[in-house]
């Protein structure tokens, strides 16, 4: 069931000034906590459906209802409130979203396309089936599946949580029999890929209408620590035509899955230039946050726009170069709020906190520099991350 | 007294996640609505003390305490739970924000500040004490002072009330002892200025520190009508001579007021490029809303690190040229929901919308584009504007 949270003039926002509209968002971390703040920019309400009363969102302000997402009633409840339903993660039941968009509840993304997003294997199947140049792969459910597919791929192989893994969790490189069996044996589904040579991760960040209409950002280039994004720099210094190719595949995977928001492709470059897709998300992403500063419009307010079936804001960026670093929990107690002044004497960094309550490696912010240089941007932005979170605290192993 | 609005989470704010700081901001306007967005960024609760459940800020989620500014009793339980308080309007008992700072608690600006902003009298009387360039003026009880002031200094001559009046009214340019009879007899305290020869209007944003530490954002150029910004060009289009002496004189009067926070000063450049002073304000101001774009760090930003006393963020530009365009109420219904889409076509405008009901030429947001070329990007943002308001909004007489 729902739990209503009283808001500060709820019942007036629906008599004296209606919104432009009413999205929902289920989840109510970060990623809702910057949706948020692009809706109020444009006079949209954005509810969220929250586990947790001190959810990121909820601390700033979004109107709040809680439930949980397997909850069908919770799910009916809040999409009778709102124009649309989009997601701030994929951790909700393919049934619920089915169902509510069945109920006739506009969701967006659909179902269908957040699968590609929830299990890994059919999206390497569908992609697969489609030509697109997916890594080769297999599903596995025993030790013999894994050495059959490493004796035709060698090893190491890449053993993934074909659900439920993120950020790093649920995939594993395996160099032995030995460690895929002490793998396998965690339970779930599992399927196994070939390891890839990548000189460079990059994303693409595509926004999408219903109708096919959409727009790409620039090349993002990504820096992963055990799976987690760590670092990025936009645009990604590779050459232009791989620039172009990825950009290409980016679009089409996110036509292929007819995904609406934002989709974010995460893409391997290998050494001889060859793109190979990764993983892909169908919401803002944090391959995305520099937009909120480096681009005309930022992911958020695209996501916004492309869920309501608005026209899309345009993409371009503001400077020759942006460079984000997350922050990662530090070991230890959290002295973000103590050291924050120290951090903001670097007058050029934006700061960005989401209200979490800090956990070793866990993410609780990132910092943007724009600049000339991609270089003196990362180095400048490195610094203020050191400041916050301290040395360290950029190379924490993953939670979020 | 105080009402508590309950907002949700509050209470694990306080428990769980302590935010980097408490800030409250008596009244909930759209100044405060865009603080709220700036505080979200920097992890800080934005606290209001506003009059209706349904001001701006309150609707963007900013924790919400309802009172009135001039009940001191309600100002002391806000201070209590905040770290500063500062202002989004000037609209506050003078015995109120004294008996706050005599309490001990941090108000910044402070009391002896504000006057400048609410007094229009002091503020000309003080600054010219210290040498700064003034019109003439005087202060005027009677229709014969008027005119004496007149011979002097020549008709027209500028009636204005010493204090209540903003976005020009109480301001009224005066041509006859007739007409200066009908202004003074609707009562309060009056001033005369002569009417000075005006080229261009500017204003100088500075944000400044309770140690006078202080940073200035490129000089803006404003259109005004009927007292009331209706557009702004960021940088000013003056030669680099003229801009320098305006930033000095704009530093100077923050200084001169020893103001903490914005201090906004708007400034006459005559045909001959003499600069003389008009009005300031000491909060987050129309003419600084393009830096949420256009700048590194925005004039929100910077209020809520200015008042906190942490390190000012950088005010470079981000493009050659930032055009603005406020949003005034039509005639007949506000239809900004369903004339939204169509305006967001052009894609590279930054639409900011207050949340405000409509009423006929009541600010009730703005439109900011940037580009290479000031002209450019105005037609743009004036394109939008005409899209959102319908043509004439623009140029609807003011209320605010």
């Amino acid at each position: 069931m729902t739990v209503e949270v009283p808001v500060p003039g709820a019942a007036a926002v629906h008599t004296s000034r209606p919104a432009t509209a009413r999205v929902g968002m289920v989840g109510g971390g970060q990623l809702a906590r910057m949706t948020h703040a692009a809706a109020i920019d444009l006079g949209i309400d954005l509810y969220v459906l929250a586990v947790h009363p001190d959810e990121p969102a909820t601390l700033a302000g979004a109107i709040t209802r809680l439930g949980s997402p397997d909850d069908l009633e919770a799910l009916r409840a809040f999409a009778v409130e709102v124009d649309v339903v989009t997601l701030d993660h994929e951790l909700v039941s393919d049934e619920g979203l089915a169902a509510l968009a069945a109920s006739g509840h506009p969701v967006r993304p659909s179902a269908a396309a957040l699968l590609y997003a929830k299990d890994k294997l059919h999206a390497r199947t569908e992609l697969a089936a489609l030509g697109l140049p997916v890594p080769p792969f297999a599903p596995v459910d025993t030790v013999e599946d894994v050495t059959a597919f490493a004796t035709q791929h060698g090893w190491p192989v890449v053993c993934k949580a074909t659900r439920g893994g993120y950020d790093g969790r649920g995939v594993e490189v395996v160099h032995d029999p030995e460690v895929a069996a002490a793998v396998l044996a965690r339970g779930g589904r599992w399927m196994v890929e070939a390891h890839v040579d990548i000189a460079v991760e990059v994303a693409v960040v595509t926004a999408r209408r219903p109708g096919g209409e959409h727009v790409t950002y620039p090349v993002v280039e990504t820096v992963q620590q055990d799976g987690q994004l760590v670092e990025l720099v936009q645009p990604a210094r590779i050459a232009p035509e791989v620039a172009e190719r990825a950009i290409a595949l980016g679009t089409r995977v996110a036509e292929a899955v007819d995904g609406v928001g934002i989709v974010a492709v995460e893409l391997f470059v290998g050494p001889d230039g060859a793109i190979t897709l990764n993983e892909l998300a169908l919401r803002p992403h944090n391959s995305g946050h520099a937009t909120i500063e480096a681009a005309t419009t930022s992911q958020f307010h695209n996501h916004l726009r492309a869920v309501l079936d608005w026209p899309l804001g345009a993409t371009s960026l503001r400077a020759p170069a942006a460079a984000l670093v997350n922050l990662l929990g530090p070991e230890g107690p959290d002295r973000i709020a103590e050291r924050l002044p120290a951090a903001l004497a670097v007058s050029e960094a934006a700061v960005h906190l989401y209200g979490k309550a800090s956990r070793p490696g866990r993410k609780i912010g990132h910092v943007t520099v724009l600049g000339e240089d991609a270089e003196v941007a990362l180095a400048r932005a490195r610094e203020v991350a050191d400041l916050l979170v301290g040395p360290g605290g950029r190379s924490t192993r993953s939670e979020t």
